[in-house]
Order: structure tokens, then sequence, then C-alpha cells
């Protein structure tokens, strides 16, 4: 399937839905691709099914914070230099690309690669949403290694690690992201095709372009886009979504620690009731109510402009904005044990048992 | 020639007072050179006059804050990791190893590689003494690219990094050391021999060995150290060192900056005329008396305790110590326009103009 300029922009509306608050702005990924486009570049999405076993995956990301990457912009090459300085580490050249996180910008970067390269795009991803760790990866939780890493700058400088734990390679690549300017491109993970097929979260790709369509034709149709969102969410192997309330910002705390956006958001109800807090590190972690656990990662907490149905990134939430406050249950690749383990409740310091929502509704 | 106990003893003395209150402690890796002699192990050391044009010679050191060393005690096999990964990168295997700093402990490091690897050990280094920095290096002054450099943590982590200038290889080397626990061995600069003979202050492994049997040998004879080390210093290619005061520490400001201990320590003469205050990042970078400069990199700059002759390396300098200060030339190849430009007191931030010691004497 050959990626149109209405795909990519109902992408972009969806990975920002999909980035739950996090994950970097996809706009700006966004006129990246369509420029290719323009240029009568073509990128090819693939079904993961389609994928020959002994096809070679290499992954394509960027990392940083948010933050900087509308500041400095990417120079379009950063991944492609990544890319050949892995596959010369390895010996071996990338039969495909594929993103590890289909919120925010990075599901983007594997569409620049692929313009630009010419590799196909597997139709799939590590995180089924936005993460802030490297560690948090299908590919991570079900076996993949992370090492070696391959890292660039827009300047062309380049890095290279090797390492045994995800945790690590997290670890040591942050240290050189800082000093690439707070942002730098990343590609790692890389695996075969019968791999890809076991370790990812399938069919994202699609995912977020069917959630941009949705809602643009909700719109045009003059319904209610959250709506046909929910509706929509159930058909997929996500099986799930649910508006968790309505109301307006009454309270933002937000600082930067460590690198990531930290803090808590206070939504208060229009009927006077209890308010929800979410409480966030780059993306929305957990939404509670007085003693409550609503929803907790890693089910995906979107907050939604009340009136457009955008998706609001937590660098945008301000006092007296008018929200929606949408839940989506995460498919069964990633509430397995193991991927509890590495991406929930417990790995974000919270206290809260994880429930997949709508399956044992909380008390 | 072979290296035996005493030597190394020597060496280690000797490093100390060339690495000019920094470098980090000798001592440490004399202890694990020692530990290999002991197993047997030997190690060469080749004259630079010696070598062959096509020999390849890759330096090899640790790169980090003196006070971490102290605490996270090497494993012994970092160096042989960074060795071994840039020489995967180069695709050709080194036929020695060498220093790039003989002042403190990395005049140890390539011993320990010699002598787990069987590598020859050239008899120079790139700084002639010791310098913070990664830039600070002959070998960068006269051409040689500081990348790739390897790096390895004792945990056997491994990055590499990959940049145009030796400034941005020690920014970004510097973030990944950082990650590694704030130390990290540094294997980079690999060279011909036409061009290690071209580019390296030669004969400074013997030179640091016989400053300490010389002050080992005055002290046996109950001869003055300082007087013999200003008379041997005399006939070296340094060509001039002299003893530019004596007094107590009548005060030190000291902090940690940007990985760096930086502060000024004031020495007040027994005469009670006006102090000498020096002036530190990591090392001894100036002296300067009222308005006068007395000293100022690259000159070396060695505080000493005044009843032993032995160097006090910043850490270790309290108020109330009786302390001599001795000054160093350094050779022609270290005080070059280019030289200068790259570690002269507009690299440190300072106003001063360099004037070699002994050679127009500051008014």
């Amino acid at each position: 399937m050959k990626l149109d300029s209405q795909d990519l922009a109902d992408l972009a509306v969806g990975a920002a839905f999909l980035g739950t608050g996090g994950g970097g702005d996809p706009y700006i990924g966004r006129v990246m691709v369509q420029r290719c486009l323009d240029e009568g570049l073509a990128v090819e999405l693939v079904d993961p099914d389609a994928l020959a076993d002994d096809a070679f995956v290499i992954p394509t990301a960027m990392m940083g914070a948010p933050t900087v990457l509308v500041e400095k912009v990417p120079s379009g090459e950063e991944a492609i230099h990544s890319l050949k300085r892995l596959e010369r580490r390895l010996g071996r050249r990338a039969t495909h690309t594929m993103p590890i996180e289909i919120g925010g910008i990075n599901s983007t970067i594997p569409l620049l690669v692929g313009a630009q390269t010419g590799l196909p795009l597997v139709d799939a991803d590590g995180m089924g949403r936005a993460f802030p760790q490297l560690e948090m990866e299908t590919f991570n939780v079900y076996g993949v290694k992370a090492a070696p890493i391959a890292m660039a700058d827009e300047k062309g400088n380049v890095a290279l690690v090797e390492t045994e734990t995800a945790a690590k390679g997290e670890f040591l690549a942050r240290g050189i992201c800082i000093r690439m300017g707070g942002q730098a491109s990343l590609v790692n993970y890389p695996m075969d095709g019968a791999t890809a097929k076991r370790v990812s979260v399938p069919a994202t790709m699609t995912l977020a372009q069917d959630i941009g369509r949705v809602v643009r034709e909700a719109r045009a149709a003059k319904a209610e886009p959250l709506a046909a969102l929910v509706a929509f969410l159930g058909t997929t192997h996500y099986g799930h979504a649910e508006k968790i309330g309505a109301g307006k910002v009454v309270d933002i705390a937000r600082k930067v620690e460590n690198g990531w956006s930290v803090g808590i958001v206070t939504i208060a109800p229009f009927d006077g009731a209890e308010p929800w807090r979410i409480r966030i590190q780059n993306e929305n972690l957990v939404v509670e109510r007085g003693t409550e656990v609503v929803a907790v990662v890693p089910d995906l907490i979107c907050v939604l402009d009340g009136d457009t149905a955008e998706a609001i990134p937590t660098e945008r939430l301000r006092y007296g904005q008018r929200v929606d406050i949408l839940g989506i249950r995460v498919p069964p690749i990633m509430r397995s044990p193991e991927a509890l383990e590495v991406f929930g409740p417990k790995a974000f310091g919270l206290a809260a048992q994880y429930s997949p929502l709508g399956l044992n509704p909380a008390a």
C-alpha cells in the first residue's frame, strides 16, 4: 500500500492520539514526509503477515524531549546516518524499516526513512502508543536485544552503544542524546521478519491512519468525533475505548525533571462532582478520582479538546481548557505479565494495580 | 627496554609531578601494573625514534574525574575492550600503544594494556603533562583526528563516537563517561609510526621514570630532592625548571563545576610578603602574585609537600600545608602558536599572556 497526502495527514492526527499526551508533535514529521511525497518519493506500507521470515527489519526513530523538537528541527538525514551506521556494524542491509513507537513524531520518522531509502515500512511498532523510555518496548519484552544502538545528530555526529540490557541502553543513549542537544536519531532493535511478527504490535500505522480518518469523516458529517472514535476503536484489536469524562482544566503542576516533563493536571467535571487527576511523565500515566484508579498505564489516556476532539499534548495543557478524557485499552500483547513488568504501573513508580479498561471495571 | 618494579614505582612518582595537580592518582594504576609484573607479564618501552613509519599506534587512556577513580576502581579490562573495539572499527590491529597523557594515572593505563596484550609501548605522549580535556593534545594540534573514539566501562558496556573535531569528541565522550559512572576507558587518536614521531611529546615515559628516580636518589643521599629535580629537568628537552617559592596554604576555594574540580589556592610565603594564588581546573593553571603572572599553562605548576617533595594533587590541598611551588617549562612542540591555541591560557578562559618560564621572565 502506498501512502498519499491524505493518509499522511490522517496518520499524523491519529499518532497524536496514540501519543497519549507525549511522543512529540507529529506535525513536524508530517511536514518532512510531505516534502518527500511532493518530490515524487513514495512510501510503501507492508502488512506484517506478508513479511518473509528472513526479512531483516531495522526500526528507526528519534530520541529526545518534545520541547526540544519544536526548536531544533531535524535535518531529515539523521535517521539515515544512524541506519547506515547500524547496517555497517551488523554487516547486513535492512530489507524493511518500522517504527519503535507509533505515538507522536516517531510514527513519521520511519516514513521519512522509507521515502528516502526506498525501504518498505512494516505496519507495526514496539509500543502500540508512546512511552518515554527505550526499554518500554514489546521488542524488549519478547526478547529482542536493544543494542547495538546507532545514534546521529543533525550535524552528522554519530555514536554507537553496545550493552546487554535495554535499560542500560536507554541510560547510555539518553546521555548521548543530551550531549547531541536534547534530540538525536536512534536506530536499534534489529530483527528478522519472523521475530518482527512475533514481538510487535501489529497494524498500528494503519490504526493511526484510521483514527485520523474517523475523526475527519465524523467532523465532515457534523457527527460527534469522540463517539465515532470510541465505536471505531471497539472494532480494532485494541478492542475497547471509552469516554472517561468531560470537564475543565482547573490546575496544572508541571516541571522538567531528569529530561522528562512530569506533573499533575486536575480536570473538574461540569457537574461539580469530584475532579480527575492525571499524572504525567511526558505521557499521561494514570487518571485518578479520589482514591479510585480510573485508568492506568499501559492503557492509553488521552486528553482531547472538547470542541475539536484534537489530542492535546501535555506541554499544551492550559488552565481553563474544556476537555474530554478518553481511555483506550491496549491489546493483549501489551498487557501480558512480562509486558506489565516493563511498562506497567510499577515501572513508573506508581502504586496502582493495572486493571484493563472495560474488562475489570474499577469498583 | 623492559620495565621492572622499581621503574614502575619511579614512574608513578614522576607521573604525579607531570600531573601538575591533576590527572588522577597514579598509585591505582601502579598497583594494577605491579600485579601484572608479579604474574610474569612484561612491558616493553620503545624509543619513538626506533618506531617504523608503518607501525600502527593506538593510544589508550582513562577519562573521568580523579575523585571518582578512587572509589570506582577500574577492572583492568576496560582499556582492552575499547582497544579491541577500535581495532574492529578500523579493520586493523595495533602494533603499539602509547599514553595520550603522561601526567597522573594515564601514564600507567597503557602499561597495563601493554602487559596484558603484549603490545610494546611508545615512550611518548600527547600532552607532555596532564590536561583536563581530550582536545588538549599535541596529536590534535598537529592534525591527527580524535575520532573514532572507543569507550568502555568496567561492566563491559561499550560506546563508539564518530565526529569531526576533537572538541566535539570531548563533549560527546564526556557525556558518555558521565553515564558510565564518571569514569571510563577511552581509546582514540590512532596513527601510523611516522605520524606518532611527528606529533607526540617524546621520551615522556622515561622522563616520568627519571623524575621519580632523581627524587628517590636525592632522598637516599639526604640531599634536597627539589634542587636535584630542578637540576635534572634543565638537562631534559623540557629545558628549564625553577622553584617559584615556598609557603603555607592559607586559603582554598574549591568546587566541582561541569565535572571538573575548579578553585583557587592561596599560598603565603614565610617572610610575610605578598602571597601566590594558583587557579585550578583539575590541573594547576596559573600562579599569580598580585598582578604579576608568575607561570601559566601550558607550563607545569606543581605544588610539592615541603618535607617530602611529593607532588600534592589539587584534591589533597589543605589549609596549613607547608609547600614548595615548582614551575617547569614545556618543550617547544607544546608552545608553538598552534599548540597555544589549543591549550594556552586563552583555551582556559585566562586573560594572562603565555611567557615561557625562564625565557622571558615576567617583569
